[in-house]
């Protein structure tokens, strides 16, 4: 992968006159992949993101720049999930994306195109772009990790492990949703109430400490067999792309819990993806080392050093709320909060590494999460738990509304953008998701 | 599901003559169901185990008995996984049951039955028995939990929430495994050395506490929507049956990594199913309620109150070793500890309940794990981490090899027995799992 791949050129426009506005999430150089279909008893069918516009790879084939592509990958590329492509590997992804590429910048052979190669985003159903076998969360955010064990353990808020271990958990595979799925409140056992004391024994019912976390999903290629390794060097190329994760979490339900195996039902109700899943190819100019480690840190271990290599993405995130009242009053989403994925401080390819280093095997369409994203800022918290302490420092929105944790009818979304002088914008679309009671 | 039922009539007698053998695993009242394929290229079949052979399903699809159950049925029989028939639920259970014991009480029409009708177990590659979406391991047995929580807080060896909550964790699908995987020693990081003093830094480099754990696994039925609950009443309908679990752990990488978000490479790196899952309805003689809770202890929440219910399933476990210098001996395997699943602390259909009370899905084929399976007494202990009190009390085998956890060559050997007076005994065959280097 290199810059000077005509694919990122960004002198290239499309003939999709929406994908070449100014800010437009997808221009031709981003080309995210997702499954689609038109109405309910459709074949689902894997696109292209372009403009407001989606190319249906299905339909697509017939193009002479498909056609070209070796029998592997067409059939992968008329599949209704991104699981084929994904095993195939970085070679097929590339030769993919230089058809799509083509395609979308020379024309396919009418004006307006035939009917049936461009549906709108707004007319169509996002699917779950892949098949999740399994899903890890991780928890790479220093500032995230911080900010939470400082409630917790004021005086040492990070655990002896965090600087050696890019610590994560199995996360629910089957809970994993799209955007804009509604996300039911859960109910669950929960003790001492909302403000943290009070009942000697718990109860259950409906949780009352909702919250998201701001989140980047990796979504993995080919993987690993069962008892082989991903070396730091290779591990790039198991990440087929990137998305946006929404880890809702119910707060008193994890409080109460969590030990000593860690979250399970307080995470397992819902976990939101974007509907666009950014290649590792198109983010190859915004890639960066991760931030120097400050003096006294710990080196990573052997297996983990990835000095040298643009671990890190120059990503920034924003998370926007939406309220039932303000959605009637027709306001904009309030801005709750920005940060950059950059200021990790473990990578994504040392999440991959570390989780085969006992030869665990990934699979493609394996799921992992970046754990919540915060910054060193107070309006870089990345959850609703960091930004108002746990309820004790309420946020007051524009239209005067009070927020502690998400009400029934919030809406949250989490966008994402990269930016680098000399290359075009590319955007993750949105992740949304409203609570329902 | 009734003890009038003829498919457990104890007098019934199969025409396979090892199925009446006294002390055979799959007498014609047990009929569980696996997966297997007789060479590398065949598509597997499902199969019911009876004495020392099977009963090959799509095989038997052409007998009279299959022939008059639904197509639905007949359709998920000719599989080659269980996860169709785990879709269809208990009715379509029943129906495959009764043609099965049908076919094997009354015969094929012909004996010796037809070439391909019955093969050898000992003949043929036993498979996964189905497709896990998600694993989910519990902590249910509150002997286990105490053992170990002793070991770090003698004081205070139960945390508060156990006796209210069904702990439990998400564990890694992918690295499920059928009985007779080796199991690689997995690598990882490590602090503080076999004893738990020493390093200041933590190293990386093969795991020196490898344990097992003998639990028993639940096989999820057709599962539960997104948003949906499973009242305790009706939790055991989602259960097709239970198999062996070995939920191999690397004790120094969890012992490290775990804080705060739980187990995770130190469990991820191979679980072990037996190949035979035996059905909920062979089990219905060996139900019963589990034992009262003692005297202060707090009556379980509404949701999880199974009073009425015969929740607990009378099972004996074992636990064997067979070391790489008593495999050269020709010396048998020796057993390490026995406990009974009747003596947990949570049933499986409060485990059901429990982790759908969030809304989360259960899927067909999902498994759950109930914790390590461990008893009141010394010899009743599933895991070497409590035998040995973490290794400061080694066993002394038989043949004067010492173990304080397992060695490379070692062979863990779970089985698991269900008697009662009047009711045919049956067994679950055996989950086994070699550690190579």
């Amino acid at each position: 992968m290199n810059h000077d791949d005509p694919t990122l050129d960004p002198s290239r426009r499309s003939w999709v006159p929406s994908a070449n506005q100014v800010g437009a999430d997808f221009p031709v150089q981003n080309l995210p992949y997702g499954v689609f279909r038109r109405a309910p008893t459709d074949t689902p069918s894997l696109g292209v993101a372009i403009g407001d516009r989606i190319l249906d790879l299905r339909v697509a084939l017939e193009h002479v720049a498909m056609t070209r592509l070796p029998s592997a990958v067409r059939e992968a590329c008329g599949s209704s999930t991104l699981n084929p492509l994904l095993a195939l590997g970085a070679d097929a992804w590339h030769a993919a994306r230089e058809a799509v590429s083509t395609i979308l910048t020379e024309g396919v052979g009418s004006d307006p195109p035939p009917e049936g190669w461009l549906p709108s985003q707004a007319e169509v159903t996002s699917l779950l772009p892949m098949t999740v076998g399994d899903y890890t969360d991780f928890y790479a955010s220093i500032h995230h990790a911080t900010n939470v064990g400082r409630m917790f353990r004021p005086d040492n808020p990070l655990l002896p492990n965090y600087k050696y271990v890019p610590i994560g958990y199995h996360g629910r595979a089957s809970s994993v949703v799209v955007s804009g799925t509604p996300v039911a409140r859960p109910s669950g056992q929960r003790k001492g109430g909302a403000g943290g004391a009070g009942e000697e024994t718990p109860t259950f019912g409906p949780c009352q400490l909702l919250d998201y976390e701001c989140e980047v999903g990796l979504v993995i290629g080919p993987g690993n067999n069962l008892g082989e390794t991903i070396p730091i060097g290779k591990a790039e190329e198991q990440i087929f792309g990137y998305c946006l994760l929404n880890d809702w979490s119910a707060r008193d339900i994890q409080a109460w819990e969590y030990q000593p195996l860690g979250p399970f039902l307080s995470k397992s109700f819902a976990t939101t993806l974007s509907p666009w899943v950014v290649t590792s190819h198109a983010l190859a100019p915004f890639r960066a080392a991760l931030p120097a480690r400050p003096p006294g840190d710990p080196a990573p271990l052997p297996y983990l050093d990835e000095s040298g290599l643009s671990g890190g993405i120059k990503l920034d995130l924003e998370v926007h709320l939406l309220t039932a009242a303000m959605r009637q009053s027709g306001l904009s989403p309030h801005r709750l909060s920005r940060a950059s994925f950059l200021e990790m401080y473990w990578s994504p390819g040392q999440m991959v590494t570390h989780h085969a280093s006992n030869g665990c095997n990934l699979r493609p369409g394996d799921l992992l999460g970046s754990g919540t994203v915060s910054g060193t800022t107070d309006d870089a918290r990345g959850c609703l738990l960091e930004l108002t302490s746990r309820g004790r420092h309420p946020i007051t929105l524009p239209n005067a509304e009070v927020r502690r944790f998400l009400e029934d009818g919030d809406e949250v979304i989490l966008t994402g953008h990269c930016h680098r002088d000399g290359f075009a914008s590319i955007g993750f679309g949105e992740c949304r998701g409203r609570i329902s009671g």
